[in-house]
């Protein structure tokens, strides 16, 4: 392990890397502090850091008698009962830097245990929707040849024209991220509380900004019927696999060895210049205009952070089965 | 607490209860052996007992040598490295009852702390799609009075035949699952890791069958921009409330007091009677036609079962929320 | 796995084997209900019942207006602010049977992957102490070989008698319980919170009526210097043992392969039929005689009980580090 | 909280204090990174960190090939498969700098909820006694009046010259620390594995160098019979109190309301400049003299850490019950 690895996801996930997201310029520069010893794991916990180096508090000073409209600062008061003085404090997206450098750890263990690859992209901004992408060849490298991360250029060039526009508008537009993690052994996840859906669903649903989940058929599972959405058995390899993957990867919560597709939905960031109507914490009406730096769409950002979660609790499922047995190999695809 | 509080929901979830659903008859007693005295909890473990009384694995033999598509058979061998004699092993939807009953005593406890109430419905099954309740004044009453527990009576009709004809072709088919919880006091879930949603997304793909889970706006959300999605604030009672409610009751991960909504999609049932094409455990092709008694469709059974979940889920954190500060009560809903 | 392997230790533990125990006579007839077929184990959960036959709630009467000196029922009151009407609620020694139940599956595991050999002893009874047995060649069957389970049968004689007429007193007495775990792999037990010893002492001391715990010197090492405690390494087999063994089998936390030794110290028990001048729950003084069947001594009971909590420790050890990687084999012991 | 708050607690931890410890000038200064603001908790997590400004990795290199006798490096060596360069790795007694911080803010917790007061002092070294202070006006100012952290100023003297003898010898010694817990409410531990004493023995036997513990009688009670050793109930306050406290406060795991007392025995440290004959990784005989800078004798250095442990399992259970109800206030003793 090498603090490159996991540099590399911090970089793809900071702000101010293109004109589409926010122009905080956060260095985002990992420190590595215990743990290794010449790029080896010792086996005992890694200590990483991050500092914030451009920290605006002042930014936030409205928000201390207002609370933003569909954003933490009222229910934050209503759990702790306190308001922090800094923007946002625990509910600031800025946490998912650690997750990024905790998936980045549980990436390298995955790729050198069972070569497993994670892969995420934008599928849609707002209506407009990124076209199937082939899940067998698709690459962080294509995904990153557009700003918005979608691996379809003209659709992405559609994508860039629509967040500017947003941007203009002192606005804000939702979004998808999908995700293909492909050689995940067969046996991972827990029979009935930790299935692996299960697992995926609560890491992606903890991202902020996150409303929606749904593994291989998801939402269209529910308008099919069983003989059409069962994915029939064949051989593969030294094992079975599946003819199609309606079930994106997993059975009864356990991976079958097939690529682990999902879906997470991202709603429009809350705080936009734009002017709204709304009350304050005494409950009196009141204009909000956010002022400080804000993302108009956070999708391409949240890419690496989707990918994190996702090898994180690939990893953890790992680490769970070989307690019991060691995974067999995922099937092997066909070039 | 009494026996009868956790029967009741028991009774909703038992096979047999109409033409719909499976005909085996189970009874599904609850036996409570210990954790209270005189309807009392006593503050120790409450242990409940329900025997299954119409076992028959002879239904199961083929499944030995077939694993069934889209189930987990293939999948535990896989984990476990044996094969469970009877049928389905962990992975039955049987093991739902011990949700159901969990769930039931946490409801008592929210309702009778927070007069939180907890009411799903089915929403849709197959392309059927259930118009939306007035989920301020929806009940179980209202959910029961259709064996499809669709409060609509003439589109509760219409998936009835639907249901019908998918037995007859000896197929089964999809639905969703729509969940309200009202009273639930601002403060509930964690910031980061454990938000709201993300316990109850964990909640709902853990049980079988599920594929997708929404909260709030969902999926519709990554359509729309800042300015529509946010839900401004106004004042309700002492504290604050919301205009619209597309945050579905959770903002940065923590209730705020409005309703919490949510939907869950569900698979059509594996276990199909119509022959398949598939491979035994040796990758042989083969043709399955499953035996035993399964249902078409599982939705309306798994209306009390999302409930039980949901219960269980809120619970939780309001004992976590508890231990930091007393939650505030929920916001009055104007009648 | 085999209803026999767990049923020999209840019956170990099971009151009424003897004079020098209280006379419930509990028949302890464990049932199996699940995770098992044709004794095998399916990687699921096993679930285990043993009924209460010889339930006599009237005996306990006195003690809800009374709490027992030295027992839980005040502080029971103080935590649950209940009172349960059965004799001790969870506080009753008859919860241990669970613990032999589950330590009974741990050792089949234990014994299966490790050859690791669990055997504890009634090392004193009062003033009166057990010379320190052979630990290599100590076994169950010469423990059981007396019913004080002392296996040195003179000392057994003197602590007879001794509870013989502590039983006529109406009183109790106090004794020591030691254990040795042979074959346990080096690598058990985590660097910092969990260290072997922690989790032993915490096991133990969460055992009913238990004062002190000590590992290998003890309290002895208190007073000895590092040039004369420490234990020199040598080569044994493959890797390397000790001369000494004063660190009873951890070094740093972590199992080095020599037997893991401790000492377990229990109370007299503090139900006794002498009168007592105490006060009830309001503060008035008042006398306690208690009724009901009680042990003068529980030690020789304890036995199978402090074995079963040591396999549980260790077996939670040995999944922690097959996680990580296969603990190595155990240090061959020379004949 | 004020990092001051902390600081008291490291600084009395630190090594370099006095002649009898080691030389090592540690700093050790806390630096507070997030979880406050104008030192007041934000209910969010609180980073403490605290760098190491005198690091020698070359007083470490013999232990590369020889491990040392009754130390960590050769178990470590059999869990990680892997030898740290630096000294001793996670097996260095510097982790507790993390207790102590942690423990500091527990401390600050309890004393402000429930005037509880943790002092803790040496009882022994080596075969010297401390006479038993009064445990009711004891204080941290008392116990600091000796280097030793012996409340007795003639036998400190005592301990102080046998600690210096010791040094001389490039030897070292064992020794105790006893503790008391005031003002702990009722109501704290759990009724069955996490008993209060099951806490207290987990957490004093996770401090490095740590063999033994006792709480109240200890093992004093194993020689005791019930009528002696039980503690008799009386009125105090609104409350029941006990007449003696052999219980050490505990009751059923659970407390009661009268002073927490436990005692920890300390093996002494095992890295000695005298020569040791041991062998080497390989198993080839060796001798051993240790280089860097080690305490002849660690028990006054361990008070804080002593106090901290116990203050976090206090903390802990506090927070526990709190979600149960509110504990009630402690025994108010009279003067």
């Amino acid at each position: 392990l090498h603090a490159s690895d996991i540099q590399k996801q911090l970089d793809r996930r900071r702000p101010g890397q293109s004109a589409i997201s926010t122009r905080r310029s956060e260095k985002d520069r990992v420190i590595l502090y215990s743990g290794l010893e010449r790029d080896t794991t010792l086996g005992t916990p890694i200590m990483l850091l991050v500092h914030n180096e451009d920290h605006r508090p002042g930014d936030y000073a409205q928000m201390l008698s207002v609370p933003r409209p569909s954003h933490a600062d009222y229910t934050y008061q209503a759990k702790f009962g306190i308001r922090a003085q800094s923007g946002g404090g625990r509910a600031s997206a800025r946490e998912t830097i650690g997750r990024v450098c905790g998936g980045a750890v549980a990436e390298k263990f995955l790729s050198g245990t069972f070569g497993t690859e994670i892969i995420a992209w934008v599928s849609s901004v707002g209506d407009i929707q990124t076209p199937m992408p082939d899940i067998d060849t698709l690459s962080r490298e294509i995904v990153d040849t557009t700003t918005t991360r979608c691996p379809d250029s003209s659709t992405a060039q559609r994508m860039e024209q629509l967040i500017a526009r947003t941007r203009e508008e002192q606005d804000s537009i939702g979004g998808c991220v999908m995700c293909v993690c492909r050689n995940v052994p067969p046996g991972l996840g827990e029979p009935v509380f930790d299935k692996l859906e299960a697992l995926l669903a609560h890491a992606m649903l903890s991202l902020p900004a996150t409303k929606a989940f749904e593994i291989g058929s998801g939402f269209t599972a529910t308008t099919m019927k069983g003989s059409h959405h069962n994915d029939m058995f064949v051989k593969k390899g030294d094992g079975l696999g599946t003819v199609t993957n309606n079930s994106g990867g997993v059975l009864g919560g356990i991976s079958n060895g097939e690529p682990v597709v999902f879906r997470v939905g991202f709603k429009p960031p809350a705080t936009i210049g734009k002017a709204q109507k709304t009350a304050d914490f005494t409950g009196k009406e009141t204009t909000q205009e956010a002022r400080g730096r804000h993302d108009p769409c956070v999708v391409n950002r949240a890419v690496p952070i989707v990918e994190s979660m996702a090898a994180t609790v690939l990893a953890d499922c790992a680490l769970r089965q070989q307690r019991r047995r060691q995974p067999a190999p995922p099937i092997q695809q066909q070039p």
